[in-house]
């Protein structure tokens, strides 16, 4: 108890003014009216197994995504904030408010949405640290948006004024419903964690509610416009909203959105109406197709409903087809998108290794999904896949000052990118070097509400249990599902160590449930409670009796690593296998070969394991041939070996060090791969 | 001589107001001025070691490519212009000349230039078999073009009329340049097949003469805009109407547009400048980058400008770039641009089968880059490379009856394609089905106007020597270039069969060097003359004596099937063969595989031979798994076979009918792929 009660009053805890308010009887500020629990995170369904903790449950004391909240905190909101000024996407906003707005406008239609992402963010961090400076960057930014509303509650910068296209004239994309949709997730995380005592309703929170009452007038059952968005994103706003406000007109016009889509009414395209998932009904498909993101979205949006509609039909849809994209369409960082052309998925087992998309923005779609999956179903596999992403596609993205990103994760980067200038817009989402801003900018704001709520995605409670989903060093203090508290600190060097101490800060009386995921690579886990070890086999390692303050359970995951190979369809990875250690995946980065070797002349002999190397480093046994002789004029020959165009040479073997793939090219650009040809048996 | 004097008679011959016109004086309807031979082919140098045989020197007298030919003149030819009067690419000409262009106009911005490669095929078609319907057609388009064109020269229906954006108001995606450089490329073709006596010059080439005249003027070295085109094009169309037309303006215009490019003047876009070959002179760069048409009709142009200039290092720079690309950027079947993304090359090695684009357009730029670069080196991998793009690029792109055309053409289909509709357009260029016209319709008229003009491949004239290239049926009569008549007719069934049969219809006086290409695949080839027979390396078989009247020469190439490897730096090929016979890649298709197996299980076994089969195909021991037990959750696992997903089967032994992959779908959607798994050692 002791412990408990220096936690709170800790560096890192809860901000007073954004610490445990509950819902007053209309629900308005609770994450999930008449359910137990402080403020909620991101996601608050009303019903479900599983709650998830709110921002204030849980704080991160340490370890890696400690380190990337901070920096997120103190570093990459200010950039966000100081690139929009400079690009022009805030004062957009005040060239409507003043209406000065003309044919010229910085930014794609879509602009207004970071600066909504940027609040989402702000909010989050604001709920996690009560740092003053983020409350004044919200007030600052939300008094230019509310200038910008017209009195009928429409809002965006892109339409609908003077020398602008008409509102809602490019349904496909103009996105504009998009555009309200983060504008409504910001409004949310505001309701979740803005104080109470200020004088009537938060300046955010009523824009964004007369944003969304707008929607339901003109896109309603009875609206004008029965139509749908190019970019889904609306939905999962409204849903959000809906829950966080106790407005079931938001839940009711986030379905119609929904059950609209999948008609084909918007009009065709070179891409194909899959690109915006208008080729079939939600509810129907099969699998994840078109736009990465688009889909994501959509299917984060359809849970949401599935849940608070009972909708079981929807919700097996979105879990189906969760399974085939899992199974058939994801990169093994748990990237998703494999073309560039439309930023989309590809078709089953299209998975190259150097054109992977894995648009950082999916990958947080993808968490999105799978953490609503999980509520709704308690299925551990979406927590796996939530790991997987997180730490090799969403860490991957920023680099380490915060201040550059990542917007595609390919798998290869067969020459090393070029150098970016921080002081330039990048034209290119993609190229090997972490960029401070790009010209579609939607990653950089994407990372930061992701990460300023990512402590969210820790644990889940039930009615008498507690579920253990990521782990890292923190402290987290709840109620359980019959309002019994239970504290516990987790102390690891996870994920480079695979020791997990739990230890009991508040035990409540009677016996719980306490869950521990035991991630599905982690064959040979072990639990140890009271001094006794036992096998805990991949899925939930449980506990379930009277707990005690001060016991420590301990989990044991072997992080030694170890070769993944891929499944024989993936035509582009055949021949090749991966490293991995715990969750992270690995990669061989030129920069780092002995002096001479070229990366694409590397092999790796699968028979001598791999093993740990320095600094985190993995060593393989590498195999690298130095080419003689001239090169082939044609690169396919009469015979498996040499033959007509004779490309072999010397080869010679050195262990190799593989760097976990969320830090490659931290050190300036280089030629990369995760996926390592397997060297013939000699 | 009889023969001889049959076939000038026969079916096939050029119509007489087609035939053997010379260059009267001032150079204006020959081919080469001052060389001899009859008016010329698409291509006609004014020096260089080697004289294409213009239009009427080759006839076809049979197989697959004089069945492209008639397909392309009785069906494509018209389908084409049906086409483009129903979309509205033709009527844009007709409000330009009625004033009563607006903001709204159909097509793209270059849809002028398919009316003028239209022209150009009907040109071609018309010189070769005078066939008067396609000599209406002609007058028939002419005289709407010729009606918008404006009173200073400038030709083009997207830009600067009424409605319109102003001229060269969009150098990077305007395409005026690249279309009036389609406009010449016509001209030219008219040029060298309009009969004489005609009152005055004819229309369409006096509408060349203007326009060109006015590029001359603005872009010219005092004209007012010191631009380039973000689609190169006009710089072939200018050297090669300079030399048509004899005038050195154009000629230097082309020089100077080459010389200005790769200055970064064209602005930055997403996808780089290297996307317009912007990013480096063209006689620094090393390799083809970027939009792969863009990048080899500037090539073809460099060549051009450079033999005419006698600038060495300008031919060697093209010859590095094409070394460079074809040992590492090109697909097995000569197919170029990997990349979706921008029709583009992609990177070293980069070369999926799945993703490969292949643009039946770039297909045809190879050729127009290959052809010029033989005619000014004589080097066999030049010719090498126009066989293999023909067969298995070009060829594949028309359906069996000209009416719909492959724009895309990948090396594997992972689910078939969906039927398209003969009477819509197709929005994408890919699919996997055949379309009878596209959104972009670039490739319809580019197979058109190369299958008018197809035979002036076959064979190059030297000062005392010919030259054989392609083999086909066909009838040759020409001149030497020191003057001495020499007509051939060749036999073959090629490229099903291997025996080439050169008859000697006319002998010339004195020896003469009869070179035959030895393609370089075929090992174990022989020359028969006299009866007796001799091994003929790849490359050249050469023949250096007086020739007789009567005798026959043959050539035995070896179509065995034979298994094709990759070079171990193609990722996406690793671990998988090809099968090929002679100039032809095959594919093996899902329709073709036993009941119920499926093509993403089949390997072959590589230790068994591939054998002829029916009906032109080829057959392959192959390995079908018939899968059993459930999908695996991931696709990715601990240990090579097994373990973790578990996606093993059992696994049956047959014989796979493989199909060319020219003739691929053309019985419907399916799955398909050139490359091959190979079946692990049992």
């Amino acid at each position: 108890m002791r412990e408990n009660t220096d936690m709170t009053a800790a560096d890192h805890a809860p901000h007073p003014t954004a610490a445990g308010v509950r819902a007053p009887g209309h629900g308005g500020r609770a994450g999930s009216p008449g359910r137990p629990g402080g403020p909620g995170g991101p996601v608050a369904p009303s019903r479900g197994p599983l709650r998830p903790l709110g921002l204030t449950e849980v704080t991160l004391t340490g370890g890696l995504w400690a380190d990337l909240q901070h920096t997120n905190a103190t570093a990459t909101l200010d950039h966000c904030e100081r690139w929009m000024e400079r690009v022009g996407w805030l004062a957009n906003f005040d060239r409507v408010a003043e209406g000065t707005t003309g044919p010229e406008r910085p930014g794609w239609s879509f602009s207004d949405s970071e600066v909504y992402k940027l609040l989402e963010a702000l909010s989050w961090e604001h709920g996690r640290t009560g740092d003053p400076r983020h409350e004044a960057a919200i007030r600052r930014l939300t008094a230019r948006i509310a200038r910008a509303q017209d009195p009928d509650g429409y809002l965006n910068t892109c339409f609908g004024h003077p020398g602008r296209p008409p509102r809602y004239s490019d349904l496909e994309f103009g996105h504009e419903l998009y555009c309200t949709g983060h504008l409504l997730q910001a409004a949310v995380a505001r309701v979740r964690t803005a104080g109470e005592g200020a004088a009537g309703e938060d300046e955010l929170v009523t824009v964004a509610r007369r944003a969304a009452d707008h929607v339901c007038a003109v896109f309603g059952p009875d609206g004008p416009l029965p139509g749908i968005c190019g970019h889904p994103g609306i939905e999962a706003g409204l849903a959000e909203l809906g829950r966080a406000l106790d407005e079931p007109r938001y839940l009711a016009q986030a379905r119609l959105f929904l059950d609209r889509r999948g008609h084909r009414t918007l009009k065709d395209i070179p891409l194909g109406r899959a690109y915006f998932q208008d080729d079939i009904p939600v509810r129907h498909a099969e699998v994840w197709r078109g736009h990465a993101v688009r889909a994501l979205y959509l299917s984060a949006a359809a849970v949401d409903v599935a849940v608070e509609h009972e909708d079981k039909e929807l919700l097996t849809a979105i879990e189906r087809q969760w399974s085939r994209t899992v199974a058939r369409r994801t990169h093994l960082t748990g990237g998703m998108g494999s073309r560039h052309q439309d930023e989309g998925f590809g078709e089953d087992w299209e998975l190259p290794a150097d054109r992977a998309y894995c648009e950082t923005c999916a990958g947080v779609a993808s968490v999105m999904v799978s953490w609503r999956l999980f509520l709704a179903t308690g299925q551990v596999r979406y927590a796996d896949l939530i790991e997987r992403t997180c730490y090799n596609v969403i860490a991957a993205s920023p680099r380490s000052d915060g201040r550059a990103f990542f917007y595609a994760n390919p798998l290869q980067q067969r020459a090393p990118g070029e150098p970016t200038d921080d002081g330039a817009v990048s034209p290119r989402a993609e190229g090997g070097t972490r960029a401070a801003w790009f010209d579609v900018s939607c990653c950089p704001t994407n990372v930061a509400r992701t990460l300023a709520a990512w402590h969210t995605h820790l644990a889940a409670a039930g009615e008498r249990e507690l579920t253990l989903l990521q782990y890292a060093p923190a402290r987290i203090t709840t109620e359980l599902g019959d309002g019994r508290p239970l504290a516990l600190s987790v102390e690891t060097g996870y994920p480079h160590r695979g020791l997990v101490t739990v230890r009991v800060e508040q035990a409540p009386p009677g016996p719980v449930a306490l869950r521990l995921r035991v991630p599905s690579w982690a064959r040979g886990a072990e639990l140890e409670e009271g001094g006794r070890r036992r096998p805990a086999a991949p899925g939930w390692a449980v506990l379930d009796r009277e707990l005690a303050a001060g016991e420590e359970i301990r989990l044991r995951l072997p992080v030694t690593p170890r070769f993944t190979w891929p499944d024989a369809r993936i035509d582009a990875l055949r021949g090749c296998v991966a490293v991995e250690r715990g969750p992270l995946v690995y990669c061989a980065e030129s920069a780092a070969l002995p002096g001479g070797a070229v990366l694409e002349d590397l092999a790796v002999d699968p028979g001598t394991a791999p093993v740990d190397g320095d600094g985190g480093t993995v060593g393989v046994r590498a195999l690298l041939t130095a080419r003689t002789g001239p090169e082939a004029e044609w690169p396919y020959r009469t015979g498996p070996g040499g033959g007509d165009g004779g490309d072999g040479g010397r080869t010679a073997s050195a262990e190799v060090a593989l760097t976990p793939y969320y830090r490659w090219a931290e050190n300036g650009p280089t030629a990369m791969r995760v996926w390592l040809p397997v060297a013939p048996p000699r």
